[in-house]
C-alpha cells in the first residue's frame, strides 16, 4: 500500500507563521573540523512546519501535546478536497459530503500550492466558524489543513481555534496534501512527545487502505 | 490492534548523550502575559531523545535524514529481547534467532530501565562489531536500540556506526522498549524531515499485527 508523506521539509527557508520562531540549524560537531561525528543543534517553534496544536495553545489549563492520545493521532482519516479559490470553508462546503463516522478530516485546498513560495502567504484558505461547528456536529476529533493556520489570518479572537481546542479536537496545521487524492487513508500523525507543550512539530504519513 | 509508543518524552530532564545539546523550551508567547496564544521555542539536537542517525552523522557525503526512505522507516519490525546484564551484543546473541526476512530489528535490552534515571548512564548495552556484521549478513536495513547510542560508550573509531551507516542502514537510538513483548510489529518510525541533517528526533510507534 502506497505511503504519502504529507509533511513539509524543514529548512531555513521553510515559511513560518508571523511571530513564530523560524527553523534554524547550528553545527555542534563536524567531522570536517576534526570531530568524531556530525551533530547539529535545532532551533524551531512548537508551531513551525507541519505541527499539531494542543488545547494548551490557547488554554493554560488544557492538555499539552504529551496528553494527546495516539488513538486520535493514528487511524482512518478522510481527505476532503475543497476546490476553487482560497477562502473561508464553511458548513456549506460539507453539505455535499457525508462525514458521519469520520473521526479525522484533512482539508485539501489550494493552499498546498503555497509551499512553493519561500515567503509566508497570508491569503490562505481557512476554516470558518460555521465549518468548525459542522465538523463538531459530525463528531470529528482531529482536523487538518494544508497551511500554517486553520484560522483566517489575523482573525480577532481566533474563534475557530477556540471552538475546536476547547472541545479537545486536535488541529494539524502545515500539511502538504498536494499529491494526495481525496479519499480515506490510514493516518499516522506523530508529533514529538514534548512534556506539557502547547504543540509540537510532527511527521505525518497517510497509507492507502488495502 | 494495540499501539505501543516506544519514544521517550522530551523535557528538560531527559538525559542526553554527552556533548549533544540537551532539550530546552523557551516561552515565546504566553496568554498569561496577554498574548493571544501560547507558543514555545524548542532547542534540541539532531540526536536528542528518540532519534534516527542518517549516514551523514559520520559521512559528510552520505545521505541526510531527508533522504531516508519511508519504505525503510515504516514496515514490519522484529523486537528481539537480549536478556541478562548490560554488555556487548554480538553474533552469538543472534545464533538462536532466525532473522532471515527481518528488514528491521529493534534490540530490547536492560537499557529500557535506564530511562528512569534523569542522568545519562554510560554503562548501557550496545551492539558490538560481530553483532553488526551478523545483522548486515541477514540483510537488515534498520537497527534500533533502547538507549542513546548503539555503540559502546566512547568506543574509539565508532566501528559499529561506521559498519552500519556506510551501508546505508538506518540506526534508531533512544527507544524505550520496556513495555513491548518480543515479536514482530508494524513500525512507524517518523523522524522530522530536516533538509540535509545528520539525524533527527523521531516519534516511533509499534502496532500489533492483526
Amino acid at each position: 500500500m502506497r505511503l504519502f508523506d504529507v509533511s513539509v521539509r524543514l529548512s531555513e527557508t521553510t515559511p513560518t507563521f508571523p511571530g513564530n520562531p523560524p527553523f534554524r540549524c547550528e553545527p555542534v560537531k563536524r567531522t570536517a573540523r576534526g570531530d568524531s561525528a556530525n551533530v547539529t543543534a535545532l532551533h524551531l517553534g512548537t508551531h513551525t512546519g507541519t505541527h499539531v496544536d494542543a488545547p494548551r495553545h490557547f488554554f493554560d489549563a488544557g492538555p499539552g501535546v504529551d496528553a494527546l492520545s495516539l488513538d486520535v493521532l493514528v487511524g482512518p482519516a478522510r481527505v476532503v478536497e475543497i476546490p476553487g479559490p482560497r477562502r473561508g470553508i464553511g458548513a456549506q462546503d460539507f453539505a455535499a459530503v457525508d462525514l458521519s463516522g469520520d473521526t479525522r478530516v484533512l482539508l485539501k485546498t489550494g493552499n498546498s500550492a503555497l509551499w512553493t513560495s519561500g515567503e509566508f502567504q497570508p491569503d490562505f484558505a481557512f476554516l470558518d466558524e460555521s465549518g468548525a461547528r459542522a465538523l463538531l456536529a459530525y463528531g470529528v476529533r482531529l482536523v487538518g489543513i494544508d497551511y500554517l493556520s486553520i484560522e483566517q489570518f489575523r482573525k480577532p479572537g481566533a474563534p475557530v481555534h477556540h471552538l475546536l481546542l476547547e472541545r479537545g479536537v486536535v488541529i494539524v496545521e502545515g500539511l502538504n496534501l498536494g499529491a494526495v487524492p481525496a479519499g480515506t487513508y490510514d493516518m499516522y500523525c506523530l508529533p514529538l512527545d514534548i512534556a506539557g507543550a502547547d504543540g509540537a512539530p510532527a511527521r505525518v504519513v497517510l497509507r492507502e487502505l488495502s
